[in-house]
């Protein structure tokens, strides 16, 4: 049993060097070994439209058909990752890029057709913790791009918060103590959305029905939190949500 | 000390979804642990021509500035390897793809602006052999992009038959017996180039001052050949130049 952080950095943080250099330079002096998943989203709608196509989104998730399938996967699993992993190299951090299909790591069902085709999109099925332990003990720190496999083949677009979501309940469920982190652009949940000043520090099942009740949060901050209640539901110790300036403030989310 | 595979297959063969599966196929049916490195030029040629890029070739090499650097990264990196490495897990291989900077596989020193200036070019000078022995001991393939990083945060557009010989070296510096294979789209070396069955079975380097005087080798085989031999002086056991259809087959090269 090892304490491992998995820290999901979101596209804006990644896609801006300087907000980007700043994130790692807080990754390489944590002293626990970290597993990163990143975004990379807006690089990937700004090579679609260079590339004249058009990006279609559905309820915040893009419907990716062949085309768009070859975009996210040389943006995220080829650009954005290895940005980031030569700049962790530069640090002295030995870092490695992954997708699920590199040592079958994630495989992932092809989401249903129905009510929305999204074409090439997956949902994780299976995750290969083993994998990651060996590069864990090996003092190797896997950098996951938000792509996964059918096993048949194709590699389907997936979620980074799924993702990472996926990996910290994987490694909990091989016996590891995780902490899931979402490292976002703002310091962590706001009471007021307006005031970054406003973060509330802890919130548990009873606050965060009541933070719902009254309005508090709301938006793309519902499936955050939904999602990190699944992953302590299946293990994971705690769960962060901050900034990258601040990786080790934020809301911590507890059962 | 293990036997290993260094299979080098150039864009042609990958580029190709027909000649691709017939290649993996034949990768899969190897009774050796194998390390793949694959090239990839067309592909990254056809997007930067989409994306209203030139493409400068000076002797062969691609002059790479910064966008062209983005551009061979997200082909390279992104779109080809992913598509061998999730080909290769349909096959049951438990494939994962690389690039020299990940798990600092392979640092390069960036090519000197001299008498022509390439841009983010980069020549080999550190190889991670421990990091692909892990990887191989653990029943993992890797398979190897043409790139390279500078150790400090900059990704080098490194050419694929000098990563695999490097590659093929440091193994066999580390203490293997190593093979390898140069796959391009001919059966092997011809002595006479319009003939596809004129495959000359093997080359030592008295038969090569031979050939060269005589003129039966010439064009993209000089520089290959040269490659080989550097390997082999440097304790590659052999060289294998040959067709993705034939693998044990081809043109022995030896010292």
């Amino acid at each position: 049993m090892k304490r491992i952080n998995v820290i999901k950095v979101g596209g804006k943080v990644v896609e801006e060097p300087s907000t980007l250099a700043a994130l790692l330079d807080r990754v390489t002096a944590l002293d626990t070994p970290v597993v990163m998943v990143h975004g990379g989203g807006r690089s990937a709608t700004a090579l679609a439209t260079r590339l004249g196509m058009e990006t279609v989104m559905v309820a915040g998730r893009r419907v990716t058909d062949r085309d768009m399938l070859q975009v996210v996967t040389m943006v995220y699993a080829g650009r954005v990752n290895k940005e980031i992993v030569a700049q962790l190299q530069a640090r002295g951090v030995n870092a490695i890029g992954l997708t699920g299909a590199d040592m079958n790591l994630i495989v992932s069902t092809r989401r249903p057709s129905v009510p929305v085709d999204y074409g090439f999109v997956g949902d994780p099925c299976k995750t290969n913790a083993g994998a990651l332990s060996l590069l864990l003990d090996n003092g190797y720190m896997p950098v996951v791009a938000p792509l996964t496999h059918d096993g048949n083949g194709c590699m389907l677009n997936t979620n980074a918060d799924t993702i990472s979501q996926t990996v910290a309940v994987a490694l909990a469920r091989a016996g590891h103590s995780v902490t899931l982190t979402y490292c976002f652009e703002k310091p962590g949940v706001l009471a007021n959305p307006d005031d970054d000043t406003s973060v509330i520090g802890s919130i548990d099942p009873a606050t965060y029905r009541q933070l719902k009740t009254d309005g508090s949060v709301g938006g793309g901050m519902i499936p955050k939190l939904d999602n990190a209640f699944a992953a302590l539901d299946s293990g994971v110790e705690s769960v962060v949500i901050t900034s990258a300036e601040n990786l080790k403030g934020g809301t911590v989310v507890r059962l």
